[in-house]
């Protein structure tokens, strides 16, 4: 019996150039537009820097990855472009319940915009790579870079790999997913996303983790922080900001005074642009316990927070303790958990905080890159890796983070040492950096 | 970007009438053609009976697969005639070192042979499904009946399930299958092979399990006993004789002497046909001990034993000390193990005898079949069962299997009572048929 092959297929597959990771500017996170429009409309003179930062320098990146391979898929990002559809459903759907949340103004000047240029050299088996231009400009590398870099390494574990160890891999990384997916279902009320763009596998495989979310815990399960899988499967997108955004305000502040109220200058311009279920606070930049001393009263007032580098447990409790102080119910709040999830820490979350606070999770490189175990033969390249890559500078002043977890902090030494005497260093514990 | 779609691939996808499950005549176990050889030349002019016997008669075979897809696949394997292809590779491969195993003549009279008629009705929520003619025409029903009644049941239980749940449901078998692999890796100067064309899943699967063993324990995986697996991935094709040599035998012999030799003339005429590595004793047909009992000495010089129905250790056991009665050591002997193996008990199995004797494994249905807590939503249909193709009449006589499992036997009860007068009870224990 004669086989029907498609022969335009494979010889499209033999004789193709670039398999592009980044096909569409919604492949980013949802709070990366949000905090677009906000940059857009009150900072538009602001040029920012960007770099990339293996936290992991042992993994020699520029030895796994071919530095041209990364140049083509920077430059074919670099193409791309907000299509006509991508415009129209931004314009018309609905984000966090609310209709138009993006200005027609905003769209219309999205609509002409492409990633700047990029600064990359090789040193050491690292990449030097780094976004210089306006905020609005080089905030947008920040997902589609790490996107790339993560899927290129995917690439380069399984460069190897016969079809029959791939189809095993992914067979038990399938498994693997699944198994999460019922322990998950027997939360009840649970809320969690997708948070996995930027560490993720590869798209494709996000595509699918995403897919079994919503197939498995469909109550559960609250969107995506990917917008182009939020459009494509008729999924709520969501996220609302970053760490840039204080980092910007108190580099740009100078003063130690400026600096300090930096976070709560934030909350106040996003307050004039956003509200409702949108004011999550993000409250560990500069550290949580010197977010909660200087905070302001409204804060308290705010719907909830995204406590992002303190242990789920110790860090919700904090909050909370920190709103009863303030008058607040907590059941009527909510906390956001995001930081380094995995089933286990999930579960237990969860039920420790049951009926205490309103909660929601966001699962990221856990969910979208765990193939450990997974390969027919032992693969560490397979093992998700620590990197980010965050805003260092911004109109030539250095940005620095501090976290919760002094591990996760970035930025110049001595200026970390500053921020550090003006926010104190108190409950800053430090903890491995697991992803 | 445009997606390209194979256009007449979709179009015939949902015009297709079948999906046949017998495309070749080789799509069969190694032995039958081995038998059918013999019979062909030995015993052209007995007619003989096989019947459908399933022995879960709670499971309502006839409620979950539709009766008129069965005729549909039954009568397209009528059908189904030997390619030349076929045919070349027949008569020019080696089987088990032997050149030119098949005689000519016989392979020009397979060269026009099709499946015979058969019988079918619905009872009682049961299929009689009987296959009469010529012996050398009604065996070959046996293998390719028992596949597409099997692989039915398994799109019975898979039709309600939409593409994310197959998708785990195969992620899931495949893991669980690469598990199984894993542990058989660890077992040095292991022989395993395929057995499993009659129960399995669906061909597709069973052609991924070979795979599988083939990548994964390349040294240790000898074969399977599927034709057209081993033509089409240039593996040896493995099997030697079965049940309904001797009970044909008896049921022909009518006398209680001949009854009792019956086992003995099939040995003798299989060492006129066949020889050296093909030498392997299938003792259990009316039991085992009754077999070891009665043999004459010669048999003791025979290459090797398959025990099929006693547990593995105790069967195993009993042949070696015979073997040692009859002077003979065991280190040069071989024991093929084939009863409803699974990786606990081959593994146990095989620690127990090695060093002791040679040894190989013919694993079944849980290899080819295994899909229990595959799906995402539990699914009983998916479990193998236990369903058998035998030999009932011959020239119109009754033909009986005792076998060491009482419930494993087969043939109308009053001729059971006298075979088990015949040769005994001896060391028969009834167990549980798993598959």
């Amino acid at each position: 019996m004669a086989r029907v092959l498609d022969i335009a297929k494979r010889v499209h597959d033999h004789t193709w150039k670039l398999d592009p990771i980044v096909r569409s500017l919604l492949d980013t996170d949802f709070y990366k537009l949000m905090m677009l429009q906000m940059i857009w409309k009150m900072h538009r003179n602001v040029d920012v820097t960007f770099s990339l930062i293996n936290r992991k320098p042992e993994i020699r990146l520029a030895d796994e990855i071919d530095v041209n391979e990364l140049r083509a898929q920077l430059d074919h990002a670099r193409t791309v472009r907000l299509s006509k559809k991508e415009r129209i459903w931004l314009a018309g759907n609905t984000f966090y319940g609310r209709r138009q949340i993006f200005d027609p103004e905003f769209l219309a000047w999205f609509e002409d915009f492409r990633l700047p240029d990029y600064e990359l050299a090789e040193r050491d088996g690292q990449f030097e790579l780094h976004f210089h231009g306006p905020w609005t400009d080089a905030t947008m590398w920040e997902i589609p870079a790490l996107a790339i870099i993560n899927e290129l390494r995917s690439r380069a574990a399984m460069r190897g790999m016969g079809p029959f160890e791939l189809d095993v891999l992914y067979a038990r990384a399938k498994a693997k997913m699944w198994e999460k997916v019922e322990m998950l279902k027997r939360l009840q009320g649970l809320r969690i996303s997708d948070f996995g763009t930027r560490r993720r596998h590869s798209f494709l495989w996000q595509r699918w983790c995403v897919q079994a979310l919503a197939e498995g815990i469909p109550g559960a399960f609250t969107g995506t922080s990917n917008v182009l899988l939020a459009m494509d499967n008729d999924l709520e997108a969501v996220g609302t900001n970053a760490h840039e955004l204080p980092m910007v305000y108190a580099a740009l502040a100078e003063t130690d005074a400026g600096i300090r109220q930096a976070n709560y200058r934030v909350l106040e311009d996003w307050n004039k642009l956003y509200g409702g279920n949108l004011l999550i606070v993000l409250p560990d930049t500069f550290g949580t316990a010197a977010f909660l001393r200087d905070a302001p009263d409204w804060v308290a007032d705010w719907t909830g927070f995204r406590p992002d580098s303190a242990p789920s447990i110790e860090g919700g409790e904090r909050i909370m303790a920190w709103w009863r102080e303030h008058g607040q119910d907590p059941r009527e709040k909510i906390l956001i958990f995001s930081d380094g999830l995995e089933v286990d820490t999930i579960v237990r979350t969860f039920h420790h905080f049951e009926g205490r606070v309103r909660m929601a999770f966001g699962w990221g490189t856990n969910l979208t890159n765990d193939f450990v175990d997974c390969a027919p033969q032992k693969n560490d390249q397979l093992r998700a890796i620590s990197l980010v890559c965050k805003v260092t500078e911004a109109n030539g002043l250095p940005a620095v983070k501090l976290s919760d977890n002094p591990n996760k902090a970035t930025g110049d030494p001595s200026e970390i040492e500053r921020y550090i005497r003006l926010f104190g260093t108190e409950e800053r514990v430090k903890q491995a950096v697991v992803v």
